[in-house]
C-alpha cells in the first residue's frame, strides 16, 4: 500500500511558504488507515515500549490506536488549561510560533519504556519537548514514531541517542 | 472490571461548580483502555457504523482506536484553522463558554452511517452540533457513543431519534 496516495499537500497552510501535509484522507481509508497504524505498532514492539505518549491533538489519532492493540498505557501530552491534575510544563518554538506542552506528574513512572507517537516530524520541536518532559518524570524515551517525516528539516537530528522511524519521506516538492 | 476506579474526579476544573471526571488513569492503564475501546466497538458494530467521527481532542482518544479496529474511516471534528481544505463549521453553547466545530467539506460521502464518539455526555452541545454538520454533510448518524455520561444534565434527552451507549453514568456526587 502506497500511504502517499491518501496525504493531501496544501500550499502556504496555516501560513505561506508551508506546505501543510493532510492526513486526513489516511484517516477516511479504513485500510490506510489500520495499514498506518499497524506499521507504527511494529516499531512499538521492535523498541520495547511499555507505554505510548502523544502530543494533542493529532499524536492521539496515531498513538491511541496503538496502545489499545498492544493493551499497553496511553499518556496524553496536552496543552495547558487541559490537564485537571498536577502537571509539568515546557515551552519551546516550533516550525511556525510558539507552543506549551503540560504532563500530568504522575504520568509516568520511573523507568518506564517510552515511545512517544506524532503525525509528522518537521523541526522536532514539540517532539523534543515531550521528550524532555517525560524524561523529567523519570520515564525512558526508547524511541520516536511518526507517519510522516519532512527530512529537509532535520529533526531526526535531534534525536541521535534513540530510534526514530518514519512511514513517509517528503522533501521541499 | 469497574472501570469507574479509573476515572478521577477534580472539583472546580476548568471551572467553580464543575466536578470534572478525568479519564487519563484509565488511558494510562492497558488493560482499562482496551476493555472501554471494545465496549465502544461493540455499540458501533450495534448500530452498523461505516466511518467514526469524533470531536477534537478526546473524542480521537476513543474514536481513533475504534476505526482502526473496525478497519473503517475517522473522520475528525476540529476546531477552527485545524483544517487545512474547505470546511463547514456550526457554532454552539458548551458546558462551560462557546466553541466552533469544523468538518472538511468532503469527508463525509452522501449516506454514510455515522457513529459519533467522545470521551464524555454533559449537556450534549458539542454531539448535537456535530450531528448537524454530518447531517449537513448528507451523513446519516446512527448513534453516538461515550465512556462517561453526566445523567443529571440529560444531555441525552436531545438524541431520542437515534442509540446512545455510555459506560459509565455519573450523578452530581
Amino acid at each position: 500500500m502506497n500511504l502517499k496516495d491518501y496525504i493531501a499537500t496544501i500550499k502556504d497552510f496555516p501560513v505561506k511558504g508551508i506546505m501543510f501535509r493532510d492526513i486526513t484522507p489516511l484517516l477516511e481509508n479504513g485500510e490506510a488507515f489500520d495499514y498506518a497504524c499497524n506499521e507504527l505498532k511494529k516499531f512499538a514492539l521492535e523498541v520495547g515500549a511499555d507505554v505510548i505518549c502523544g502530543p494533542e491533538s493529532r499524536g492521539f489519532i496515531f498513538g491511541c490506536p496503538i496502545a489499545k492493540d498492544l493493551k499497553i498505557g496511553f499518556v496524553p501530552i496536552r496543552k495547558p488549561g487541559k490537564l485537571p491534575r498536577e502537571t509539568v510544563s515546557i515551552s519551546y518554538d516550533l516550525e511556525y510560533g510558539k507552543n506549551v506542552l503540560c504532563m500530568h506528574k504522575d504520568s509516568i513512572k520511573k523507568g518506564q519504556k517510552v515511545l512517544i507517537v506524532d503525525d509528522l516530524l518537521a523541526t522536532g520541536g514539540t517532539v523534543k519537548a515531550a521528550k524532555d518532559l517525560i524524561e523529567q518524570l523519570g520515564g525512558e524515551v526508547v524511541g520516536c514514531a511518526f507517519v510522516i517525516e519532512l527530512v529537509d528539516l532535520k529533526g531526526r537530528e535531534l534525536f541521535k541517542d534513540i530510534k526514530v522511524k518514519s512511514l513517509l519521506e517528503y522533501e521541499g516538492e
